[in-house]
């Protein structure tokens, strides 16, 4: 199952401007998982595993999730959660801002037990803003405000805002027991209405040439300035048409060219992490040497 | 007048954790500037000119400065800056946390009216936080825990934390109306004992060969990655001994070479603000085109 456009909802733009007045007040925290991001990436939880307003963590919860206070500060996104989707499978819903931003491609809930097909993200941009992009495998994809989106974390994925804009957004993430049916997240069935075309990227080719100007970072590269090229490099595919785990292995062969063993290895454990096999709570650093 | 060592004084470990303990729990928020650095900067006013704990703007204040209710949080801190310093010619005292980020090199008080000899910023690092360093023109230093530094604003300097250890600092701000002796900002006048030799990193040579392999970044140069390569290349020269000027002065000729004409203004517009003649308030986007 690849991300994809799940129904759309009118926002109502005058509730919704003071309900991201309230976002936008909230401090920004040091966030989980930020070794994934660089820039600004402002996660505000309002449905969570704990129901306190400073739990960012996604986790296996029985039951559904429990209101934080931000949810009591957003009326407006409150009733959306509660009137468009169904409630006992909820387990986390979150506002998600990036500002001049990306976070690196990886797969999510690989740190989680369980069989990945049980999870569900959804995903609603909320502010247009045309410089920010998620792509998925092989595309890139500018989502507009109202439409919500099942989005296939399990696969490689990734995120951007190019400027300074604010992109607030909307996330829900469900869970089931067993095998469910994807119209089963709505409470308003009207809501559900699949198949819509989405404003997919077209990207620039992305030739041999390309590829060797990328290598020749290896002239670059040094144990300094490691962290800001795999931000570099995750970039690319957010404008040239290539898969965006290529970023790590490009990663890994400027390392190599570099002839410095440290960096290959710490750019083939990136890959790993990100991409493969991370634990919940293992943190990696891409700074220590 | 060079940034160099005032004085130093004994921290209190015991009083000073504390007190360090209450600073992580204060919320990061966006900052004033942060066209300057990327990364984790986190500033905590504990004086200012309104007394206001959200108001992180340095700004030209009649008298003293105002307590935050920051200061009362930090007891440790407040004795220090209470005992050590004289109080009616202190503008701002806040600390001042990198994390994984830079500050790239420019100039302050620029944006102000007055004579920048006015202005007098000392500056004590409560960490010891081994890849943490200032620069300051052709210098780099390695601040000691305790030591308190002259830092010459008004000429161009830099930071940087390789590392997401944290670095948190004490900078306090003075005014003056006209001239006045260095050793006036102390209220305790056996502190002031300048002339220590500081620990100067000695840097690796920066040769022709390293500028071109520079140089070669007009390869992989886009107007998506600027931003990641002015603050790449404002790290250079705390680890090569050149000037931290300098990487403005690369930009300019990378953006040239890869024949972007909008490229080449950002990049010398980039330099000006950022070190000769910003405004205050003047804003500056490296990510709009």
């Amino acid at each position: 199952m690849r991300s994809h456009i799940l129904g759309k909802i009118e926002l109502d733009r005058t509730r919704l401007a003071k309900d991201l007045g309230y976002l936008a007040s909230v401090p920004t925290v040091e966030e989980e998982y930020d070794e994934f991001s660089n820039g600004f990436w402002k996660n505000i939880p309002l449905w969570n595993a704990t129901g306190e307003g400073e739990d960012r963590l996604y986790r296996d919860v029985p039951g559904s999730a429990i209101a934080t206070e931000h949810a009591a500060r957003v009326p407006y996104l409150r009733e959306i959660v509660q009137t468009v989707f169904v409630g006992d499978r909820l387990k986390m819903a979150r506002t998600r801002n990036l500002k001049n931003a990306v976070v690196i491609p990886h797969r999510d809930f690989v740190e989680l037990d369980q069989d990945v097909d049980r999870y569900f993200r959804t995903f609603m941009v909320l502010e247009d803003s045309p410089q920010a992009f998620h792509s998925n495998e092989d595309t890139v994809i500018h989502m507009r405000p109202g439409e919500i989106w099942f989005l296939d974390a399990a696969t490689v994925h990734a995120a951007i805002n190019f400027s300074e804009h604010s992109r607030q957004s909307l996330c829900i993430d469900f869970a089931f027991d067993g095998g469910f049916d994807e119209k089963e997240i709505f409470a308003d069935p009207t809501v559900y209405d699949p198949g819509a075309t989405p404003e997919i990227v077209t990207r620039k080719p992305f030739t041999q040439e390309h590829r060797d100007r990328i290598l020749s970072l290896s002239k670059v590269i040094e144990r300094q300035n490691f962290r800001d090229l795999l931000f570099l490099l995750s970039k690319v595919h957010f404008t040239y048409d290539v898969h965006p785990g290529d970023a790590y292995d490009w990663l890994v062969e400027i390392a190599k060219k570099a002839d410095d063993e440290k960096m290959v290895v710490k750019a083939e454990q990136i890959r790993e992490f990100a991409m493969e096999a991370r634990a919940l709570h293992d943190r990696f650093s891409l700074t220590s040497w």
